[in-house]
């Protein structure tokens, strides 16, 4: 048995005799003739067949044949098909239209048929992109001096209060998911790391179904220490998000395109500007025409529409929320805090900010948020015993791949996500 | 201000004017001068002070200083001290001897401390030293063509069977905490990727706890497509290994020494003999002087000796397990089953094997097993729709990092581990 050669080598293989496996993508039997795309992890071939072909649509084969030059085959050749072997049946019921545009096909049938959906070339695409992205930023941490670390999900009490948690029957007692590495974040540049990231999942029992909302979804977790102010951090984010578009522009550029997608320059990311929450209610408020309260999604659709067209880059930092908006871990400065949100093509893919790492401010700021140092565990020990200066900030791989390219829903950036109603597949 | 000078930046400013910033670590007053040992992320300096210095352990300060050249100071440098800010102040009631050797220190003490034992440099390198392997592992499967996935930790059923399984009340129905990503990793497999790998959390619901058991940790996973054997996962495996062990032994050096610690020689890693489960028996009945029947810890333990003293690697693949022994999409091989396990130096830390990919093969499998194709959900559309020959395996990443070091406690290599009594903090 020859070893097997994947599309992406054919052409190292001209007039060559190769072994070829995958799945069966298409079939177009024209008589005389029959042509065959198959399909493996590096793209689509074209193979050619003497008359009709006796394999069923997904199943999987093995073809011996010799690789031609072919420019109107994809990639420039095509296999001349000889001896074929079926690796693996596929049932003829395919449950999904695995070889259409998925365009044309709904969210519900794409995610309940989620087993067979994902082998859509194009659906498959999101999730190669959505790798890449934690490639780049896990290279970029460690480019930075920080260490990855993995925390345990399972907590005994929430870090923002105890709401929105799922609820864990864990021998003989209740635990809970966790939102957030938040505290074990704070714990570990507290331990001498000072830089940590972690690549995680996160929970969130909240009930609204949307588009924008996942109930349990994978944080790109980052945390610093001995920072001056909350702009380092911001700093830090543009320097991660350099590095994201900057990789994916310069690898990834077919998916982008399949998408029709692309993502800002480079140089642009340090054009994107910081304005305070109010600011931001102002220029909301101008751009739609009525007095703002609250940003809401149309508020922050607009808002990076104004900073595309004076910034260059539809993207702000949206800094100084009011306390009562943040937890009770934000740092303080007068009714406001130094943090901040990253709205990004109209969806916050980002909150941080500067924590509070002084204990004496810990402990004045738990009663405004009606908690307790014993109700934390011993997360108060962090502070007591000597914690530099510090913030993090979060984003969600979801939307982050969401809004590269351009999809309608965040769950089409989950590989199995969880919603209200969806548990499987 | 100036610029933070790092411990292990002081050579480079020899004789010049720094700013230096971390937790004092140990203080020891002469008298006319005070040394005080300050703890950075890299490593550990030695400051000098006029006089007696009025700070806690463990407070955070930063000093301005002069870099001097001093042979007997940690890295050949020293700084003299001048202006001093304490930036955090730590408590005097420290909860446990941070400066300590962790060696005569009880495991319990480290554990019930977790956020101050942390900050203990020696048992902090453990997670150095862990963050290292999950990179090697990572730039290890991405230079042989794997995708890497995250997959939900939310099942709506187990991959073994349903035991061992912790519970999640989710809205109005419940779920559980995925045991492994098994049949995530062979959905994205057949999806067309062919080579997966995923670093996430698994859980086990088992009620002993013992020195090598974690209720929640962390699984390096792999799957890979178009197999001709299982041979070639344990030569996958082999690869993984020697990447891991050779960045091991370059780069984390320092951090073995502390331990008494060594990898094996990258090349030894060829050498780990592959044998069957009955001859394994046969070597540990030998070794042990009595008839074996399971393959307890004691009996891992034999079997790496003999390994170490016949192969030169006390490591060996024990193949070929009896059906019973394994899940039911083992791939069987008459009454054993295509599979393996790896135990190094006495400790298993991977389950592997070649799965069924056949779908008749697997709807007859799964009455032997008492299970069904509807109680399994969407799992069977794998293998009815065309799934090429594939397997896959498992590495326990805090069982790899313990034994790398030769920790006495598996939960020694876990940040915050979880078992039977343990959710805190």
């Amino acid at each position: 048995m020859k070893k097997r050669v994947l599309f992406k080598e054919l052409a190292d293989y001209r007039e060559q005799k190769v072994s070829v496996s995958g799945w069966v993508h298409r079939i177009r039997e024209l008589g005389a003739i029959s042509f065959v795309l198959l399909r493996d992890r590096s793209g689509i071939m074209q193979l050619v067949f003497q008359g009709k072909v006796d394999f069923s649509l997904e199943s999987v084969i093995r073809v011996a044949g010799e690789v031609k030059v072919n420019e109107k085959a994809p990639g420039g050749y095509e296999v001349q098909a000889g001896e074929t072997e079926v690796i693996a049946v596929a049932m003829p019921d395919l449950p999904f239209p695995v070889n259409q545009d998925p365009e044309n096909i709904g969210i519900d049938s794409v995610l309940d048929n989620r087993i067979m959906s994902l082998r859509n070339p194009k659906i498959l695409d999101i999730f190669r992109l959505q790798s890449a992205v934690v490639r780049y930023f896990q290279e970029y941490m460690r480019s930075q001096d920080f260490t990855e670390i993995k925390t345990s999900k399972l907590i005994g009490s929430g870090t923002e209060g105890g709401t929105g948690l799922f609820e864990v029957n864990y021998f003989d007692t209740k635990v809970f998911l966790a939102q957030s590495p938040q505290f074990y974040k704070q714990a570990m540049i507290a331990s001498g790391l000072e830089r940590v990231f972690e690549v995680g999942a996160a929970y969130r029992a909240e009930k609204h179904d949307t588009p924008r909302h996942l109930n349990e979804y994978v944080s790109l977790d980052v945390e610093m220490a001995y920072i001056d102010s909350e702009q380092d951090l911001m700093d830090l984010e543009c320097g991660i998000l350099e590095a994201i578009f900057e990789g994916v522009s310069k690898n990834e550029a077919r998916i982008l395109e399949s998408y029709g997608a692309s993502v800002p320059d480079p140089d642009s990311v340090k054009l994107i500007p910081r304005i305070s929450h109010e600011e931001a209610k102002g220029i909301i408020g101008k751009k739609g025409g009525k007095k703002v309260f609250e940003i809401n999604p149309e508020g922050e659709r607009l808002i990076c529409e104004w900073a595309g067209e004076e910034h260059g880059i539809p993207a702000v930092f949206i800094t100084a929320f009011p306390r009562k908006k943040r937890p009770f871990y934000a740092y303080p400065d007068g009714q406001k805090t130094l943090s901040f949100d990253l709205v990004f093509r109209g969806l916050e893919i980002t909150t941080g900010g500067r924590r509070i790492n002084d204990y004496r401010m810990m402990t004045e700021t738990l009663p405004r948020f009606g908690l307790t140092e014993a109700g934390l565990g011993g997360y108060l020990d962090i502070f007591k015993y000597g914690c530099p200066p510090h913030g993090g900030f979060a984003i969600g791989l979801e939307r982050i791949t969401q809004k590269i390219l351009g999809l309608g829903n965040v769950k089409e950036a989950s590989l199995f996500p969880r919603d209200r109603k969806r548990t499987t597949p």
